[in-house]
């Protein structure tokens, strides 16, 4: 092939990427207009970022939630795919937009400094995972794509198979007084991943305590399907 | 990361697991009635069971077939999802209902002892697979999954990429007298796999004989792509 | 298992098989009149055609535009697939129809004789993959598919993750003046594929030189996540 790629230059959209979910971060300053007229965003934004990945959805969208916090920046979309590199999951796609370019390249860079802290507990093996997320206060990105209360402690609970997350959930709710935002199954979801998964809010100890009861039961379920599950990163919901 | 997965307890909804498709059988004996309400269940039991994989339904649903026939519980939902571990098909997550939780184990239990007899027309190799089945007498689980009628002779042909399966599935019209029950296509289908899919009923020889004949047909077309197509336990259908 | 399968044997229905992207293709010359019936096409022939892949979408269809064009057939039907064996984009199925198998054969020979180069500008790394196609004149496969317009030049650009195939778009509307025909994005596609995807047509001139922008840009953005990008084939579009 003809060597066009001139890999010691970087495109000026590109704000960063990690190996965490195969994650990229782009930033588009001044966006052709009939492109964003035909994307699906909720608000036209003359600056967009976006950040895209291969696996996962939790990580960034809690990340991205500490980048929208700390900046005057907004989630325009959020969009959901059947990809995961042949996981079980969703990979998603993040769409933020702002005034300034500075503005939105900083939001992502925040989201890049958060994502290793969120990856902390999703725990896997070859059969499958179990990821938990807790924030004792939402923000702008979590109530966009999930429907969280904002301002408000809102967790997630999800397994890979489904019947684990069900599982998870059940205990959930029986350990403490939670309300439910959502209830997914693989048929009843954004798009058929392989995932039962439980979305909640409520008094951010009643959150944090059923999260940590639901994680203690996905781990104990998914062990008995092979390895011990491992995550890549510290635990962060203590 | 804090040792909180304590490796000899079993959590007390487990009944079994089985690397085959990445199988795992679970039972709630008191489900959590919102979780419950919230989940897509054709009928509200008290007890439920959930078998969940990664690969695969015909083998799990035929297996809980048998689970259906020995014990007084019944299927109350499947749900398909688009994972397989980067194969080209399906997972699915089968949930029954009874009103004690020792029938939901007993179901779970037979589909599990079940399950590697069918899987024993699953053929593989890099580039696909081709998978048979076949009942001389359909129960409740092939009924509500995938329309099977009840008491009747049933069969699936089912290959990837889905146009081997469009082969197969005119070579098994053109063999025998049987009644198409469905006709599923990438786009035509539960989720977008990439299968070609034909389910039919009939005169149990008929169906048995054009089961046959697609499957020799099939594993022609799918050995001209890479190796010869293997199968992991026996196959059944002669 | 008993040895049913005479790997000597080649079924009638087959015409051609290629490890780039999993493909085969087969002919069925006097197709189950309740099959076809049952089937999504457009148009009844009694000689149907198919190409069916596990990765790809683009080199196949550009491919079987060769073959349309030189042979008295036609698209019929195209279907998409979320497959590529874990990848994150789309396997798909094109089924033609005929008078004569002869001349479905000859299409599908001709498709499996263009599918290398059509590969050419489709380059990937562990992170993702970038993927341009182009034509001076598209025809009846391109027009049914993607709606390409009939003898004009028409051009894809297409990344994964979607992100990147976002900033590409945008690169090449930037570049050159070309008519959008479609943008898709994850949640807005056939199938939520982890897909950034930008289809143009205009002057022949411009909408090579959108698309030759663009892989310059997606190409850039794609190396930051991992490798260089390289490709299984030599480029064809410059």
């Amino acid at each position: 092939m003809i060597d066009f790629l001139n890999s010691t230059s970087v495109a000026p959209e590109f704000v960063g990427a990690d190996a965490a979910g195969d994650t990229i971060g782009l930033c588009i300053p001044n966006v052709d207009p009939e492109l964003l007229e035909k994307m699906h965003v909720k608000k036209h934004y003359s600056v967009i970022g976006i950040v895209s990945d291969r696996t996962g959805g939790g990580p960034q969208l809690f990340s991205m939630d500490e980048g929208i916090k700390s900046t005057n920046t907004e989630v325009i979309d959020v969009e959901w795919t059947n990809d995961t590199k042949g996981g079980g999951g969703q990979g998603c796609m993040i769409v933020i937009g702002g005034y300034d370019p500075s503005d939105v390249r900083e939001a992502i860079k925040v989201t890049f400094e958060n994502l290793h802290h969120y990856f902390g507990d999703v725990y896997g093996n070859a059969a499958g995972y179990v990821e938990l997320q807790y924030t004792a206060r939402a923000a702008g990105c979590l109530t966009e794509a999930l429907g969280a209360e904002e301002g408000k402690a809102f967790g997630i609970i999800n397994a890979c198979p489904a019947a684990i997350g069900i599982v998870m959930a059940d205990t959930a709710l029986k350990t403490a007084g939670v309300n439910i935002i959502s209830v997914a199954t693989p048929s009843h979801n954004g798009s058929p991943s392989n995932e039962g998964t439980l979305t909640i809010s409520g008094e951010s100890g009643a959150v944090r305590q059923a999260v940590i009861a639901a994680r203690e039961r996905g781990l104990e379920l998914l062990g008995q399907m092979g390895d011990k599950p491992a995550n890549d990163y510290p635990s962060y919901i203590q």
